[in-house]
């Protein structure tokens, strides 16, 4: 049996209409790549019965529990009183805690308000986990062969205290069962089509277990080894997983683009440097989500020109030199407009590509000759120009997501 | 006491490191708005053991419960049964239910599978809601004097059922208080400054609960009108808010751009709708975020007429105009190349205004004069051209976000 965990995320403005908790994403994460799983993620606000309630249920059926949230110096805080409480420990002061908060706040030229005596108090027989990002530390209970975790809410604090001393510690006091498992990262393609392609093939695996997640034209395929003989040896799953992955990629060719985590635009820019080749973008529907897909990726100037968000029909003639001409003929959504503006951009900046994006997001500017959906791309490079077309489902934001990682995966197909 | 609900989203995906669940958000602000309360928030997986727990501890602390997701055609769709199960109603085939699925398949073509009969599966006594959106209808079954909805997973139909047919029944069964609120939205200044200048102000209202959110840059008040003599009139609260709204609007001035939900990018827009003013753009470190956040607004092509995504010098002096000497001497991030990329993108657009900007993200690229969160905006119009400095906290994506919006509420506020 895997290890069950169970994650509660306090604060009550978790339960406003306008924060998420995404800090059980990356514990979630975390706790999967050592082979445990998250049985059940709660949140709650800063009433001490609910949160009472919560961690004596999540004890019950979990191996694992994470308190996330309510360590600050505030009496909204209650995390460490109410886990004392339920565990009957009782709540002591930590001169040790004390002073690192005192200095931390000496360093930044401040005094301690006092208020943050709070964060040093520490239920008896809890261990303290150092906070080198923030005053409140996080800590661990052991309690019938159970642990529970509380941790500071901010990620920046959260996230290095669980791979340094979170996860070291479960793998020390509970073991854990090794997970391999395989990634594949797809591009370009309906889930419902690359599952027809895989599925015969991964279905024949009976050890395998394999979870297909779709996200915007991005869809993710895990396989994860569950031996059906407990004492098959590693190396026999490593075996599997290999000849499973290189199957799958047969059926699937240059879908996939990547074998572990990585985002399209971060492949797309891997492709680029290793060619020494540079990029110039011309978008219109797009709007710029292109560039700034492409810009999120750190050091990506190498590459990356830049780009023309040409929003108005002067703008395509003016910066790019696309023929009025054309614009009035065949409209701005047309084959030749996308052509234009992609040969545009790559002459305009002497990139080696150029790559375009013109169409209707909506809700406004469709006809009955081109719906809303209606997308064409463009690519220019040393050997010509061509352009492609698209019919897309889905809001003004999922149109353009979709349009911009459509023409990002055809970069990235021509490039490999 | 204020009506309480809870949620639980059912779905082994939920649990996973890459799904959240959104349709809480969703619920709550439509809860919220008629004066109901979220206290709990639950993410269980597809097995039934832990759903049928989640759903019996619900039903003792809520007098709403929420189960979302779940309904599908396949066995691993519970939720209708473990609710059968939990309350104890046997199950019956619906024909009424199952003719509209049938139809619905007929109509695009295609036979009814036979596993979607079980969408037609409905407890004795539960009250079926009419799903326009896809093949699995809502359910309310009422408990105790409690009621339970059972909702379909993908927002687009989850939605309208709720805005349509939940809160309607929640108004009739359990009555509802009415939540009179107010909230302003302010970009530009720290939560911090924001709260010193408000609090004095909303801290003399003792029928008046503020509740303050801030989100990489954007704020938002709430005041929330609690009348502490429960036979307070109406009119009475209007007259509370109004006047304390006047009065903190006296203090924030123009740091407050909207009183209601409304991004900055759409209230930039209607200002330059409004006075017929075009825009243009020129980014760097943004790398085309602004362009991104202002074609986001459907008819934004009436008044932007495009962006140039400068990533390069090179780029910005063939571009933009920009002076080669300025960046030898000065380098990209300086106020006299924001001043050039800004009136650049202006001249070459004929646009009314061009706004910019020029900074380093980061992770690289930094100096010891420049550090990484040193952004310069440029704006230039008919009255001139000038720069500002920002030094901005965060990663990579925060100081980007933040460059993004600052430079929009800056235009906003020469707008007003």
């Amino acid at each position: 049996m895997p290890i069950r965990a169970e994650i509660i995320a306090v604060g009550s403005e978790l339960l406003t209409p306008w924060r998420l908790d995404t800090n059980s994403l990356f514990i979630t994460r975390q706790l999967n790549l050592i082979g445990a799983l998250v049985a059940r993620k709660t949140v709650v606000g800063d009433r001490a019965e609910d949160l009472r309630a919560s961690i004596a249920r999540a004890l019950e059926t979990s191996d694992v529990v994470f308190l996330t949230g309510g360590l600050g110096p505030t009496t909204d805080d209650i995390n460490r009183e109410v886990v004392a409480d339920v565990l009957e420990r009782p709540l002591r002061l930590d001169e040790q805690v004390l002073e690192k908060i005192r200095r931390r706040y000496q360093r930044t030229g401040m005094t301690m308000p006092p208020n943050n005596q709070r964060q040093a108090l520490v239920p008896s027989g809890a261990q303290v986990l150092p906070n080198p990002n923030g005053t409140a530390p996080g800590l661990m209970l052991e309690e019938s062969g159970k642990l529970i975790f509380l941790l500071p809410g901010p990620p920046r604090e959260l996230e290095p205290m669980v791979v340094d001393q979170v996860i070291p510690a479960i793998r020390t006091r509970l073991g854990t069962e090794t997970t391999l498992y395989r990634q594949l990262k797809i591009a370009g393609e309906a889930e419902s089509r690359v599952d027809f392609l895989a599925s015969p093939i991964y279905r024949s695996y009976a050890d395998v277990e394999t979870t297909i997640l779709a996200s915007t034209g991005i869809i993710d395929l895990f396989f994860y080894w569950r031996p059906l003989d407990a004492d098959q040896p590693e190396a026999e799953g490593h075996r599997l997983l290999d000849e499973l992955v290189a199957r799958v990629r047969g059926v699937l060719g240059d879908l996939v683009y990547a074998e572990a985590e990585q985002t399209l635009e971060c492949a797309v820019g891997e492709l680029l440097r290793q060619q020494g080749k540079t990029l110039a973008v011309a978008e219109s529907c797009t709007g710029g989500l292109i560039m700034q897909m492409l810009t999120e990726v750190p050091g990506s100037s190498d590459y990356l020109l830049g780009g023309f968000v040409t929003y108005s029909n002067q703008a395509k003639i003016d910066w790019l030199g696309v023929k009025e001409d054309d614009l009035s003929v065949h409209g701005a959504v047309s084959p030749c407009v996308a052509e234009q503006m992609a040969a545009g951009a790559r002459a305009r900046s002497k990139a080696s590509i150029g790559l375009a994006a013109t169409g209707i997001a909506g809700p406004g500017g469709a006809t009955t000759e081109k719906p809303v959906g209606l997308v064409y791309l463009g690519i220019s490079d040393g050997s010509g120009t061509e352009s492609r077309k698209l019919q897309l489902n889905g809001d003004r934001a999922v149109i353009r997501i979709r349009a911009a990682r459509t023409a990002l995966d055809w970069l990235r197909r021509r490039l490999v």
